[in-house]
């Protein structure tokens, strides 16, 4: 007999089937027990005899033949797709054995380091698998929303020559007898390819060295980065971007309602359009809201991302708010000036609840004006000559944005830590186990020797 | 006016339209100068005035307003979307200039490290623009297609706390205080996620720091990996191998007509199933036609690669071939030995004319034999002991394969090198620019002495 999923026994009643999965709950209640069997379609319920399944416990993985029945109307259970039927088991069989588990999965109260210690089995969890649905549904509706508008998806490398943009802290490779770095955006290779594709995008891995542990930052995380060409105006990048998010809370709400029942929460709210400020104007508002004057500050604190999402949902019934022109000496070089104000930018921030979770803008096009602005930056255009050929021979007015898919996968879903919205999360102390466990001071400075 | 693309002009016949684009090719006639214009969509005619374009040359990104009108019957180009219109230009605006060309873009013929040399340029070429949109429908057949098989897609890390597998040699990262490497596969990610999915695939860069350069090898490459649950018989793994090999075939077949044509390539041959054959088999095979008696070796040279799909080619009409059942000792120590000769595994690689493009086979599920197999390849199991979780706590039948994005590229469109089959390849003489050049070995020695 061929194995069925869970979810395609209703459409079995009175007949035999072959199910498969891990049991997920056990309940004896005398000469009957239940198992509650669990595949990728979801949960079964099985009714067997207690000899039938005499040392089976959690997490163990069972093959099941048995007849497919309908439950009692007292029985059924309308929170399950399988709600109303059951499986009497005539034979079941052990495909792998689990050891005793060190908690039970389905009620963790366990502390962030402890449910990351031992992800494998935590990850198992409900409202855990819960969120990397839907994280998977934002990878896939960006991909879908722009192939919908004609960009194309290219790969992007991710060891680079140097530390090209500036700002951020690296990591340092040892790249045979050369030194290389792990490249904290695509950005320099997205604009590259509006010169060959025009509209493109990108997922990859990017890189951040900061020797600070926050509950907003990683060391490893997936951007999701779009650049487009021929744009007629820089407003057409906040109105694209406002397109992908809105197709993602959409899409989520469609696919995941589920997911979303399982985690108890509601997405943020898009009230029609998302309003968009000037950050002077934004700075304003905070200062008369709460008499904290950072009216001169090039960019918002935490305290001030809060204080003007509060102010977006009151105003505007808006989760989400756009604060554009940031200060020209704080961004990096190949940002477009105002043409109204040189001092300010044609950039934006994307804030969903007091955090940002996309970061865009237009892009200087102009190969003289970028030189020049390379030079000012303190930079050297000559580390710059590979970029800087796609500029040379012709580059369209152009700009695009970076979504961090785990910072918008905490804010949807209003997680406490950004680690919990990744799978394998990377920090200064962790790389799967603690690195501290993994290597005490003294052994990491052999191993180093070893490897130079 | 707003702009529209090229394509849509043949719906705007006697109206007038907005395009934009790059200068493909100029043609002076005396009075009139005819320009092609490329935008994403294709190229499109412009007649003009020379007077209109008196300094305008390739690669010059314009806007141009004019209307559209037919073409005389004796100048309609078949070979074009926009072939039966032209647009008859009024105003023609410079958005960017391009400098004069080093070389023509259309025909080059240059050495394969300078069209690396000149990467942001050369891709525009339209041949090599064909290589990229082939390899997106590969990337985005090979997640449709196991979509719809009921595969969930992860994000897998890149960067790792230690070289588990084995074998090809790794990059080491400077980690805070501590040693950490790029990953070379994903494969003890993606076997954790089967205990959490059941069903899973990644898209993900790896690393190999091997210090030889070949054609079938680059630095950094983009790896496609499979993993799946409850397996009924290992053959499942090679099942669904093929339906993902054969609908990526099918839909470059159906979406990417132009880019073979451009290529003017042919697609390998599947005959209905790809055929499968035991090494041990194959060898025999290639002894008995060409006297080389390989017969003992774990592997396959690369001419009896080559020797082996020549076979399939005549016996089964098949450019592709299974070649399984590799020796135990020479395959990692996760690989499912072979229950009827523990001497070989349930291991398989796919050819395809005369390379590797798929490797893949089922893993040991079994807590304790996992174990004593880590022991057996001479590891410790405590290094292990995060992965070693999944199986600890129940883990089904299962098994994967990986596919490698810049080789399966390489190998349907039958190109030399890999190098042209990855966007912006990194090997041991290259990052974007040759290191050489970046990097003379006494500059990299300092600047390798500031990082520490």
């Amino acid at each position: 007999m061929e194995r069925i999923l869970n979810n395609r026994t209703p459409n079995f009643i009175g007949k035999p089937v072959k199910v498969s999965g891990w049991v997920d709950t056990r309940r004896d209640h005398g000469k009957i027990v239940f198992l509650d069997l669990l595949d990728r379609s979801g949960i079964l319920q099985i009714v067997c005899s207690p000899d039938l399944v005499r040392e089976i416990h959690n997490e163990d993985v069972l093959e099941v033949e048995g007849n497919v029945q309908e439950r009692p109307a007292n029985m059924v259970n309308p929170n399950l797709e399988t709600g109303k039927v059951e499986v009497s088991a005539e034979k079941v069989k052990i495909l792998a054995k689990a050891q005793t588990l060190p908690f039970e999965i389905k009620d963790l109260k366990l502390t962030l380091p402890t449910l990351l210690d031992f992800r494998p089995l935590t990850l198992r969890n409900e409202k855990i698998r819960a969120i990397f649905k839907i994280q998977e549904t934002i990878l896939e509706t960006f991909q879908k929303t722009l192939k919908d508008l004609g960009f194309t998806e290219f790969k992007s490398p991710t060891i680079v020559p140097a530390n090209a943009e500036g700002g951020a802290a690296v990591f340092h490779i040892d790249y045979y007898n050369y030194d290389a770095y792990l490249a904290q955006s695509p950005q320099l290779y997205k604009q590259i390819m509006v010169g060959v594709f025009e509209r493109v995008f990108t997922i990859t891995s990017v890189y951040r060295a900061e020797p600070s542990v926050t509950t907003r930052h990683l060391s490893e995380y997936i951007s999701l980065d779009a650049e487009m060409g021929f744009i007629s105006s820089w407003e057409e990048l906040l109105d694209t971007c406002e397109i992908v998010i809105t197709n993602i809370f959409s899409q989520i709400q469609k696919e995941n309602s589920a997911e979303l029942k399982i985690l108890g929460i509601e997405l943020p709210k898009i009230n029609e359009k998302i309003p968009r400020i000037k950050i002077r104007e934004a700075q304003e508002k905070i200062f008369e809201r709460t008499k904290r004057d950072n009216r001169k500050e090039p960019d918002l604190e935490p305290d001030d991302e809060k204080e003007i999402c509060d102010f977006a949902k009151e105003k505007y019934n808006s989760d989400l708010i756009f604060i554009t022109h940031y200060p020209t000496k704080k961004r990096p070089f190949y940002t477009h000036p105002d043409p109204e104000d040189k001092d300010y930018t044609l950039s934006f921030d994307l804030l969903c609840r007091g955090l940002e979770i996309v970061t865009g803008g237009q892009r200087i096009n102009d190969y003289e004006t970028l030189v020049s602005n390379i030079k000012k930056w303190g930079n050297n255009p000559g580390d710059f000559q590979y970029y800087l050929q796609a500029f040379k021979y012709g580059m369209p007015p152009e700009g695009g944005f970076a979504l961090g898919l785990e910072r918008i996968t905490k804010q949807i879903l209003g997680l406490e830590n950004i680690r919990e919205a990744s799978i394998f999360p990377r920090d200064m102390e962790r790389i799967d186990e603690r690195l501290s466990v993994l290597q005490p001071k003294e052994k990491s400075k052999d191993a180093k020797k070893k490897t130079k």
